[in-house]
């Protein structure tokens, strides 16, 4: 079985301040919301909190930093791309269903997240860049995703079993990362509609016993 | 038999003045130099001019602007990294041996013209985003060295000739491009020792009779 829900205290994040504090979400939901129309790299804390009506201080006791909220904008787009992408997969069958899924709702999800609804892709490239520990364990999470799959397809039969898991897992991963990875994707669009069938095709016929 | 040697010819250019003309050359290579150094964008042709010791005027018998010679730059070393992996293929005896080879040394070609050596980055990348006509060749023809090598295969019988040729072909390019784009490439420098590797492992399982 494919592993369910994602539990967004997964994705480790230097917030601080009593935990579950809803002012610290409404900072977050204000901060998204003017990082994306503004831009991430140029807007200063002072800039946001008068944008959003707290008072710097008051927006540093629950944030240490610029990074700190850009990192909870991250941690909570990652977390969504990744709850989109499970939900996909488990929505499926077999083993081959759930990996043609995974390759085409993991490229809808972040296309969506990063570069439309949201404009969160200068945040995302930032983290992706310096590689944020949200990102790191997303990476994480959609290979662990991936080797489940492998894994239940070779159980089931669908699969061959022939090569190292490990290695294997690693390899499919490379042929999706382009797609994922916000820095790749945005020199990927002319893509973008033909990869995810393209390349899951391929690699299924590579996977098979 | 896959093809040879590639004509230099086949990369159009926007060059002006008589043909072979060694002056354009000489132009070439000083700017070649001068450009790795100092950086392409922000260099002006009078820099260049005063640089390479010839006449702003000169220069503008042999090339229309800036942009033309960064163009013959960037056509020269395309050409190279398309010399070297049509060099690497036709060294192999086998269609497997051949399509690892055009992986391994394509990866390896494209990081040291693009980012070791000559340091052309900057006009690869110029060049890449804005689709210079020479990087349009350059993706067509290495297309076309895939495609004769998996039809190749097919007339063998080391691949299968089930699927579409031309899908296939776009299939594994897409699973290669990561590491021949250099605007893509910049940021898989992490993979690009295990890359080839396993993804050429991959795409001869896919291509498996």
């Amino acid at each position: 079985m494919v592993r369910g829900m994602t539990q967004m205290k997964d994705y480790p994040t230097s917030a601080r301040g009593p935990a579950g504090h809803e002012v610290r979400d409404q900072i977050v939901l204000a901060a998204t919301e003017h990082f994306s129309r503004y831009g991430y790299e140029k807007t200063a804390v002072s800039d946001l909190a008068k944008a959003i009506g707290y008072s710097k201080a008051y927006i540093y006791k629950f944030f240490e930093s610029k990074q700190a909220i850009g990192e909870m904008i991250c941690a909570n787009c990652l977390h969504e791309i990744e709850k989109e992408v499970s939900q996909a997969v488990n929505g499926a069958d077999t083993p081959p269903e759930k990996l043609r899924r995974l390759f085409k709702s993991g490229v809808e999800a972040s296309l969506r997240l990063f570069f439309q609804d949201r404009k969160l892709y200068e945040i995302a490239a930032s983290a992706a860049t310096e590689r944020w520990q949200s990102v790191v364990t997303y990476e994480n999470r959609m290979q662990s995703l991936l080797r489940e799959i492998l894994q239940e397809g070779r159980l089931s039969g669908d699969f061959e079993r022939k090569t190292p898991l490990d290695e294997t897992t690693l390899s499919v991963y490379l042929v999706l990362r382009p797609y994922l990875n916000p820095l790749l994707l945005q020199y990927s669009f002319d893509y973008t509609e033909a990869a995810p069938g393209h390349l899951s095709s391929l690699v299924l016929r590579s996977l098979s016993p």
